[in-house]
C-alpha cells in the first residue's frame, strides 16, 4: 500500500516514525511544508525538511524537537561578537536562530547545490540518501514560498521564523498570509494523486497544512480523491500537542478543538482521526461531514506512533 | 606618523602585528588583497582579511597561521555525509577548504550584512570593531575580484582557492590572471595618497600585492609618491618564508630572490628591505633601481616584527 503523507515538522515526523514501522518506507512519500523555509547568514534553510530528515534517521534531539543530538552550538555562540557591533537597522546574524555545528552542514550543503542549480527536489533527495532514508521525502514546492504572520498588537508583517522563532510564537496573530507564485512539483501531484492512502499529518493546518493546500491544484486533486484521504487531528483536548496551532486558530477566529479541524478538513478529508480525549465531540465532527475514528494520537512512543499510523491506514479502506 | 600597509594574509598580517607596536594603530591602515575571496556553501570568505583581524587581535591559531585558536571543526566533519551523496559533477560542501566552527560565525556576519546591501569595507570595519582592534583595515576594493590561476600540467584555469588550498599549491602554475572590473574605494585611494609611509608588506607579489597593484590608479599613486614607499621582500635566501611565491615566481619566468623583488617593486617604491642572508644581492637591488635596506625580516617574535616596521619607517624618511 502506498501511502503519501502531508506533513509540517515534529508531529509529522513522528506520524511518518510510526508509518514507516506499518509500511515499507519505499512506500511512504512525505510531501512537506516549505513556508517556513528562510535564508539566514546566507544559508538556506529548510526546518520542516529537517525535522522530519532527522527523526527519521534516528538523529534528532528528542527533548528539543529539532536539530541534531549531541549537538554543539561554538559558531552560535561566537556570533555574539558581532551582534554587538552591528549597526542600527541592520537584523545580520540573527543569533535567535539557532543552528548547531554539525547540523550547519546541512544547510551547507543545500545552499551549495541550489547554487549549482538543483532543485530542492533534487537536493532533499541527496540529503535523505545521505541518512540512509528508504521513505521519499519531496518538498512541496521547488518555488519560493514564504509564510507571513500579522502579529496582533503592532499590525506589523513578519516572515514565520520570526513569528515562531524570535518571537517564540508569544503573541497574538491577526492575519496569516502566503506570499508566493508557487506550483507543486510534478513529483507531490504524482504522490497525492497515486498513493492508495493519503494522511495529513498531526500537523498546524494552518501554517503547516495550509501552505500546501494553497498550492494551485492540491486541494482540488485532494478532494477528487477525498474518499481515501485521512487526517489527523494536531488538537487534543482544545490544546497542541507542539506549537501554537491552538492559539492561531483561536486568534484567526477559528475553533480550537476537532471540530474547527474538521471544518477545516471536510473539503479535502473523509475521516478525522481524534483522541479519546475528544471522544465526546465525535457527533459534532461528523456534523461536519467527516467520517470520525477514535485513537489514541498522542505519540509518546514509536509504538503509539505506529498504531496510530495503522488506524488510519484502515480508516481509509 | 600614518602608515598604510599594502597587505595580503599571513606576512603581513605579521608584520602589523609589529607595526602597531612602533606606531599608534588609529595611525595604521592595512589595505588588504581580496582576490582570494571566494564564496563556500553561501558564505563570504575574505582570507587575508580574517588572517590580519584574527591576527592582530592575538586570537588566530599560530602553528596553522590561518583560523582561530582553540577552533573546532565539528560542522566540517558533518559535511564528509553529504560529500559522499552529491551527484557527478558538482561541487557542492566541499569538506577541503577548512572552516572552523567559531570562524563560521565571522562568515555569517559578513555574508549577512553583504546582503543587507552593506559595502565590504563597512563591514570589515564592524568585524575589525567586534575584535575590539585600533587600526583601519580596509578591503583593497568593494567591487568583485577574482585571481585566476592557470596550471601548467592541465592548461586549466581554476580559482586561487582552488590551486592554494584544494591543490595545497603543491603544483606548478603557468599562468595568472585577475578576473575584475573592480576600483579601489574612496578609503583605499585616500590611504595610499595621504600616507606618511606606505609599506609593501612581506606578502606573495604576485598574488596577495599583485590585485592590489592591479586596481585602476594605484600604481600611478604610489609611484607618484614612490619616494616615501618601502617594500619588504618575501623572498629571503631565495625562499618564500610561507607559501608559494618562490615557486610562482620561477614558474612564471621571474626571479625567486630579492633581485627579481626588486624588480618588480622598484616602479612603485623607493626602498626594498632585504633580510642579512641576502646581503650580498645589495648591489644587484640597486641596479634594479632601488634603494636597499638590510635587516633581519623574519618575524620570529613580535618584537622582531616591531623591529623590522621601525627599519622601514625610518627607511622611508
Amino acid at each position: 500500500m502506498t501511502v503519501t503523507v502531508l506533513a509540517g515538522g515534529v508531529g509529522a515526523a513522528r506520524f511518518l516514525s510510526g508509518l514507516v514501522r506499518a509500511v515499507p518506507p519505499a512506500d511512504v512519500t512525505a510531501v512537506v511544508n516549505t513556508g517556513d523555509d528562510t535564508v539566514l547568514h546566507g544559508l538556506a534553510i529548510s526546518p520542516d525538511l529537517d525535522t522530519i530528515t532527522y527523526t527519521l534517521a534516528g538523529a534528532i534531539d528528542p527533548e528539543r524537537g529539532w536539530g541534531l543530538q549531541g549537538e554543539t552550538w561554538r559558531a552560535m555562540e561566537a556570533l555574539d561578537r558581532y551582534t554587538a557591533v552591528r549597526p542600527d537597522g541592520s537584523s545580520a546574524a540573527p543569533a535567535w536562530f539557532n543552528l548547531g555545528d554539525r547540523d550547519l552542514a546541512t544547510h551547507f550543503y543545500r545552499t551549495a547545490r541550489l547554487a549549482e542549480g538543483a532543485t530542492l527536489t533534487a537536493v532533499t533527495a541527496e540529503i535523505a540518501r545521505a541518512w540512509g532514508l528508504g521513505l521519499s521525502i519531496v518538498p512541496m514546492t521547488d518555488d519560493r514560498f514564504r509564510t507571513i504572520v500579522r502579529l496582533a498588537e503592532s499590525g506589523h508583517e513578519v516572515p514565520f521564523q520570526d513569528y515562531f522563532v524570535r518571537l517564540r510564537h508569544d503573541v497574538a496573530v491577526s492575519g496569516l498570509r502566503f506570499d508566493h507564485s508557487a506550483t507543486p512539483t510534478d513529483e507531490v501531484r504524482r504522490a497525492i494523486a497515486d498513493a492508495d492512502v493519503v494522511v495529513v499529518a498531526p500537523s498546524n493546518p494552518l501554517v503547516s497544512i495550509g501552505p500546501i493546500r494553497d498550492l494551485p491544484g492540491v486541494d482540488d486533486a485532494l478532494a477528487a480523491r477525498r474518499s481515501s484521504v485521512v487526517a489527523v487531528s494536531p488538537i487534543v483536548g482544545g490544546a497542541a500537542l507542539k506549537g501554537p496551532a491552538d492559539r492561531m486558530l483561536t486568534e484567526l477566529g477559528m475553533d480550537a478543538s476537532v471540530v474547527g479541524v474538521a471544518r477545516l478538513y471536510a473539503p479535502i478529508a473523509d475521516v478525522l482521526v481524534i483522541d479519546p480525549a475528544d471522544a465526546h465531540l465525535v457527533d459534532a465532527v461528523v456534523a461536519e461531514g467527516m467520517r470520525c475514528v477514535v485513537e489514541p494520537s498522542v505519540m509518546t512512543t514509536p509504538e503509539r506512533a505506529e498504531s496510530l499510523a495503522v488506524a488510519c491506514l484502515a480508516a481509509a479502506r
